[in-house]
């Protein structure tokens, strides 16, 4: 899925530099593990969290190659950390097409392998930034994230949870390292306050515009798709689609969220027909729509040049998808 | 379990002091997860990571309380954070006498909560040591110590593991950790780079001794005992008293691990009372001397002072058990 930036020669090679990086970083003394961590790391993800540092990291100059290598890769094994971590706590068969680590490992080595893909971050970190105010900023953002994953946990199954609550959880659990993947490229690319704060603004509405997207197409029920079909729902986790279908029709999405876990495939193909007949998913694809202009607007306002272009075409492949 | 600490009221009083500190760094917007972690850290555990540090760091002056407070309480939080994952793994349902956190929070969230754990502990690494050397050292820590878990995972069930291998998990899983609570004391203390040195070995052969005391125990049945008795063996963790015991009577022993997931309560009496007619306790003990005499010797050409008189008498207490 690094393809997706093949139009982009150069994020795309800088990419596969990433990719090496992190093959070399997650060797460890056991083939069955290291071939498990490395595949993982290195098929069929987009990359958009390095890709995005390397957009802001390139807009200045002030950072060797290999240090920008370094921090691109640190973002996306935080990444797959908790990937491996969610995969586990899901229970999922497969993930991009593949068996999840725990799949492949069993579930007992894969809590391990995912503590080891933190401390392979964290050595990352040690290695560049040093001395930096940005190694605090990543401690904080790594709460983030996992208070974002326990606040979801918390609100599962919870009928009754608001817009708000699920903002806060999307911020927390994927907005929440774009936001980082943008703020780090301005800052270790030596751009100015001002445009540090863009990034951070673009990153945290790309990334909440993102996850939006992609609950909607949770609901865009298609056999085909190796995701299984509103497997969110069947774990408690009520997204926009289905908060605002439920504000609008009460009466018919309460009883299915009253009894979620025991919904079977028909109950989930009845409940997907009576969301998009709420108009709910238009709805909150005008919420997406609304952040992914909020973020173009900004972006518009970066320094001019070859990656403005590009962050720009990219936010949009990115963010238009085809529902 | 800080009552261990007693006679040492300067140590258990900043014990408790890095209890607050845990305690306030646990705090999570959701009381129930709160409450869990915040009880697990401050019940039960003798806190040997934090003593030993500030054993050694009390031996120097350079580094504020406050700052030592940080830094003893982020070795016990890596510390718990591989606790709070490992009872996932091995399914316990009790750990110091008190129910495990999946027990009180569920698995999924108990993931979670160790990783949060991690990401406290990070941010008081950022918060103490930013720009030092010491935190890229607590990286690797962090790794050896996930590379000992990985290892034994990978031994389980292997009817041929060596003592070798044995040594080698333990030295990650358990040793590593104590070593790097003196290291950093000694360093953090000002120490030179002599007894920064000593302290090293001194951590790495009070850990190793310690984890083989620990599995000796294991041997003695007790059905008092609140830990599952044997349930090592049943997990497929061979340790050094069955490893002793199989190299001198393998034809007696090797069945036994053979179908080890399957032995049943009389198997697992049976089996201790094999391993004791061997001698295989013994021998194990004079391992766990030897390395206790080691790190004696090793703590005599230490600073003269009362925190070395109290990490003398200390080592013998932790290290002499009754068997």
């Amino acid at each position: 899925m690094i393809q997706f930036w093949k139009e982009f020669r150069e994020i795309e090679s800088l990419l596969e530099q990433v990719q090496s990086e992190m093959k070399s970083r997650l060797y460890i003394n056991n083939n069955e593990i290291s071939a498990a961590l490395q595949d993982f790391s290195t098929q069929g993800g987009k990359m958009v969290r390095p890709a995005l540092f390397f957009l802001f990291a390139g807009m200045g100059e002030t950072v060797t190659l290999q240090d920008k290598v370094k921090i691109a890769s640190s973002i996306e094994l935080l990444h797959l950390a908790t990937l491996i971590h969610d995969d586990i706590i899901d229970d999922s068969p497969t993930r991009r097409n593949l068996p999840t680590l725990q799949k492949q490992l069993g579930k007992d080595t894969a809590v391990y392998a995912g503590d080891f893909v933190y401390t392979v971050y964290f050595e990352l970190l040690t290695e560049t930034m040093n001395g930096s105010a940005l190694l605090s900023q990543n401690a904080k953002s790594m709460k983030k994230v996992l208070m974002g994953e326990l606040i979801q946990k918390d609100l599962a199954y919870n009928t009754d949870v608001k817009i708000y609550d699920y903002l806060r959880a999307i911020s927390g659990k994927t907005a929440e390292l774009l936001c980082m993947s943008c703020y780090q490229g301005a800052y270790f690319g030596g751009l100015n306050r001002s445009s540090q704060k863009l990034a951070r603004r673009i990153g945290r509405n790309v990334g909440l515009a993102f996850q939006i997207y992609d609950d909607i197409l949770n609901f865009s029920v298609d056999l085909k798709n190796e995701k299984p079909i509103l497997s969110d729902v069947q774990q408690g986790i009520f997204t926009l689609p289905l908060i605002l279908a439920r504000d609008h029709s009460p009466e018919k999405i309460i009883p299915y969220l009253q009894r979620a876990s025991f919904l079977k495939l028909t109950d989930l193909y009845h409940l997907a027909e009576l969301v998009k007949k709420t108009g709910a998913l238009e709805n909150a694809l005008k919420l997406a729509e609304r952040l992914t202009s909020k973020a173009l607007k900004d972006i518009s306002h970066l320094p001019n040049g070859t990656n403005k272009n590009i962050l720009i075409e990219a936010t949009q492949k990115l963010l238009k998808r085809d529902y």
